[in-house]
């Protein structure tokens, strides 16, 4: 009875939802970089926007529209992020959304806006127009991979997910496209995600199962640490599955939230797995910590050391490096209970190293894929980060333009 | 009346120092891993540990002699860390001061005891215990480049600098040496840090002298943000140059103090200036913050940020990647009062592009060393961090052992 997982599907996937990308010519060698996402009826909102005080235009206008009522769609440009843009960045942001607003004829708060790029540029507004309204001319329930194409910056590929199952014998549909690539750091990374469903969900109850949703998938991943200026993730609920409304008392109200869980988690996967110029992926794994922060700050300190990643990037089990920054994670840390394990495998017990081989532990870190389990033996906080090595080609990718 | 720099000083330039460098067999390839520092007679100390809470076995053990008394000495290996390494490790390090105790048949609390290299492995002690024993007997009071010499690890030169100043017609000096290149980071760096001076001051004068003169100096360079677990700097005061006790009434008092701190920032510029790979050393200076933590905040974000540092290398003045660092910083930052400027050239202005043309300001980051000054016009905060960029050879040098 669990959810599966729906072959190529994305935001188009859940009924009454459609899609599109074009190229309007804000990337310059004419890459599609406009993205539309339409329900065909109003749907409920929830949204998580980046923690960081500088916000994009498109941030600030999406907020307020998210606290309005029911939304119809959201329009997403890649390329220019309108980012530190003032109020004319503003103004753009809220030009965008009236233009699909009018296509549509519909109100204006009745959308979304997303931005994604270079920070300090102003948009080309009179391409993003007729962008907008040749998009707004295509769309389709067929072409959610084209929305997500559009969206792209430095992503190596589409980023999308879609899963299905039943409440009553009806069918219901979560399904989702992001992006990526650098910038990627808990709350949140520059990743934009929207996510369609067809299950019917009031706006409270869809606002928690988001939270919570984001809490353990979007925040809980990190490339480079650095939180960018437009980070969102929209979840639009149409509610076109026909169902009775989920609550929390509902029989499967379970089975939604752990769906939209695995849809974030698995999003959030891709975005990592397509992180700028890595090779290793890496599942951070906190265990026995004082607390849920510590454990979380002992995670942080991990992913965020460029010692321990670019000891990845040359397969390089230098636990020791491990060690030192669980030391200045500012965890309560005992060096004499750590306990380090690779893929399962004891590197580190008491504080010292163990008798596995290095040469055994030197395989797995040259695997593309393991997991840094940490044991504290300190208590029963627990927490996890998927983050990523940091190498060479990370380095040549920022540092141009 | 200022004070001079000494051509080519270091830790012998003081009165009554000596000091020497051996090549005991810990580093591979024959170098120089083995430094002794002594002064002739016993000496005040003031010392500083890393914050790591995961402390090497010869931190512990100085940690605890510098609350003895005087000290005579100070001996150093590198290639080996002596960290993460337990009860074995505490044996050994305190088995170098006895070593080194006895043959100077002197008490071995009178010793100190500092290991810089990789964490995880333990000392070769037969080949440790000849090195001390050969470095004792060749120290010389003209030998402190050999001992400058022979902390280094990935440095690629030694770090060494000495000033001279008069109290009441009597010459003062204080000499010093550094290591440093990776994992280095406020409180403090992967760096060992020995000065020497024949000053004539009181333990707890030196150490207030010393604990400031560390806040402007060591603690405010970042390489890669990995604090070690062997930092430490001493500094040994033993006295000879036979002046009246310095005491903060004495009118020569704030010289001494000024020379302190033109010292260690002069040796701390010279750990960033061979940093691991770097190709731009960056002075990254906050004005105008709220409080002078937010300042500290500010300056940390941008001197920690993989994406800023990377754009450096690539000589991009890509001030939106600043402007973001400023928002997650956790500091109070209102984005339309900010200003970035690039060597005093203004590219940012009430949180947007300035004027300026941006090919004037990619001149400015393309020269090996410049200035970033972020005016967040909310307070009279102020904080600066001497940092570097980030560039692929970083990547190169620590993804191997």
């Amino acid at each position: 009875m669990d959810a599966k997982t729906i072959k190529g599907g994305g935001v188009t996937s859940p009924l009454g939802f459609q899609a599109t990308g074009v190229a309007c010519g804000i990337k310059p060698r004419g890459e599609k970089d406009l993205a539309l996402v339409v329900s065909d009826v109003p749907a409920e909102v929830a949204a998580t926007f980046t923690t960081n005080l500088v916000k994009a235009a498109p941030v600030k206008v999406s907020m307020q529209h998210v606290r309005n009522g029911k939304i119809r769609g959201v329009v997403v440009n890649a390329g220019c992020a309108n980012a530190c843009t003032g109020i004319g960045g503003i103004a753009d942001a809220k030009e965008m959304i009236e233009i699909v607003a009018g296509q549509f004829k519909t109100k204006p708060r009745q959308w979304l806006v997303c931005s994604t790029g270079r920070i300090g540029n102003r948009l080309p507004m009179a391409l993003v127009r007729k962008g907008i309204e040749k998009a707004a001319a295509k769309i389709s329930p067929d072409d959610g991979d084209e929305a997500a194409k559009a969206i792209m910056t430095t992503d190596t590929r589409r980023k999308e997910f879609a899963m299905r199952f039943k409440v009553n014998g009806r069918k219901v549909t979560i399904g989702g496209m992001a992006k990526g690539a650098g910038m990627i750091h808990p709350n949140m990374a520059t990743m934009l995600c929207v996510i369609t469903t067809d299950a019917c969900i009031d706006k409270p109850t869809l606002r928690a199962c988001v939270d919570d949703a984001v809490e353990h998938s979007f925040n809980r991943i990190s490339v480079d640490g650095d939180t960018s200026t437009n980070d969102t993730v929209i979840v639009l609920a149409n509610g076109l599955s026909g169902t009775n409304l989920l609550k929390s008392y509902h029989p499967q109200f379970g089975l939604f939230k752990k769906t939209l869980v695995h849809v974030m988690r698995k999003l959030a996967r891709m975005i990592v797995e397509d992180g700028e110029g890595i090779t290793r992926v890496v599942d951070v794994v906190v265990k026995g910590a004082a607390s849920t922060q510590d454990a979380r700050l002992v995670a942080l300190a991990v992913a965020k050391s460029e010692l321990i990643k670019t000891s990845w990037t040359g397969g390089d089990p230098n636990w020791g490096r491990i060690m030192a920054a669980l030391g200045y994670s500012g965890a309560r840390v005992r060096e004499e209970m750590v306990e380090i394990y690779y893929d399962g495998l004891l590197a580190v017990v008491n504080g010292q190293p163990s008798k596995t081989p290095v040469a055994k532990l030197r395989k797995l870190v040259g695997k593309p894929k393991f997991t840094i389990t940490i044991h504290l033996h300190t208590g029963a906080g627990e927490y996890s980060i998927l983050t990523t090595d940091l190498t060479e080609e990370y380095v040549r990718i920022n540092k141009g333009e």
